[in-house]
């Protein structure tokens, strides 16, 4: 079974490419040009590098959310075009589960943080043998109140705890360990694996109810409730 | 600082740009076209996906082995030459080592291996908290005798471990855990904070004297101590 899995959660974008559970290519680009190109750009890289076309795939993977709402409407509505286009299913995942994934064998609880801007991260728990579990479900919170949380020593991973290192450090000390540099930006390598599980289990999505999970609302939908005065 | 690491130690090619520690980009091909090709192929991807040039680099990184002769060769060969004509420093490092950096927490230790064909493995030991350290060195040798130096409950990665991964539940029952698939290529991101510590260290190559550690001798050399009756 080929899977062509994408992330575009955060200012990270990466594609990876997975034949019968072995990792054939994966491209991740963490700056430069704007998300868009770079997305199309990595499934070109991918598919091209391994010689393939999207008609070879026999699914898709993405990473839903929680992450930038712009970020994850470029992901997820590509890969319905993709999935429409070819006839292929589609498998959804965390994007904070597939974070947590870059740490297969974590000694201690995992928690992956995405910067939700306006003071707010996107942050969870999973305990990391084999396919992660959710401790702590997927939330938008603020640093501080997610910390208040946290009693035991866990490793932080992500573009959120680098962004709030010197507060994870403060608040929990010797308890808080850190991802190795490389492994902060989300990989579709590990997405993959999530797809793949989705696949295994039958949670194939509807390309008709497929969405980003945003978790909180946008700045559109809180305009307009606003403007109701809801 | 702006590093560029490779690999090819295996039949997967990798390329990986880090600036300030921070991973900007990453290409993996683990199969498809010849070795040569798919390594500028991944070099170009990565600095034009970063929207940089070899002049702006600050250093290289290479996997000097042990792993595919002809491989290592090319990588050595080509980072040479990108170090003589751009006057940067390099650093080597195990290609093991940087396998084994896939696991950075790993609670047991973990066993890097490939296959060496002749019926035989490279493998290793390394303690994975932080930069991983070797229990036992990087060394060749059958996969049975190298199974029965381990005890413990050991976590295997790479090729060689799906290889030979049969044998190993017949030696080690429970005891032997596996990485999950999309970890075991090799990759230059795990090997490029490996290059970072070792310009931290001071531990710089010099083009004079940096090659491949292939641990055993080729089949040139053999034939040649055969042939002097050695």
């Amino acid at each position: 079974m080929k899977l062509l899995a994408i992330d575009t959660s955060t200012n990270a974008c990466s594609v990876a490419l997975t034949c019968d559970g072995e990792l054939v290519a994966e491209y991740l680009l963490n700056q430069g040009k704007t998300l868009s190109g770079r997305l199309l750009e990595c499934m070109d890289a991918v598919l091209d590098g391994a010689g393939l076309t999207m008609a070879d795939l026999d699914g898709f993977g993405v990473a839903l959310g929680p992450g930038s709402f712009t970020g994850l409407r470029i992901g997820v509505a590509t890969v319905k075009g993709l999935a429409l286009a070819t006839g292929k299913p589609v498998a959804g995942f965390s994007s904070l589960a597939m974070l947590a994934m870059n740490l297969p064998w974590a000694p201690f609880p995992v928690c992956p943080m995405f910067d939700a801007r306006k003071g707010e991260v996107y942050a969870a728990i999973y305990d990391c043998r084999g396919l992660p579990e959710a401790r702590r479900a997927d939330c938008v919170l603020s640093p501080a109140a997610f910390l208040d949380s946290i009693s035991g020593t866990t490793i932080f991973i992500g573009e959120g705890a680098i962004r709030y290192r010197d507060l994870i450090e403060a608040r929990l000390g010797g308890r808080a360990l850190f991802a190795p540099s490389s492994f902060n930006p989300p990989r579709a390598s590990s997405g993959v694996l999530l797809a793949a599980d989705a696949f295994r289990r039958g949670d194939v999505a509807s390309l008709v109810t497929l969405s980003p999970v945003y978790i909180r609302p946008s700045e559109a939908e809180l305009a307009k409730l606003k403007r109701e005065g809801l």
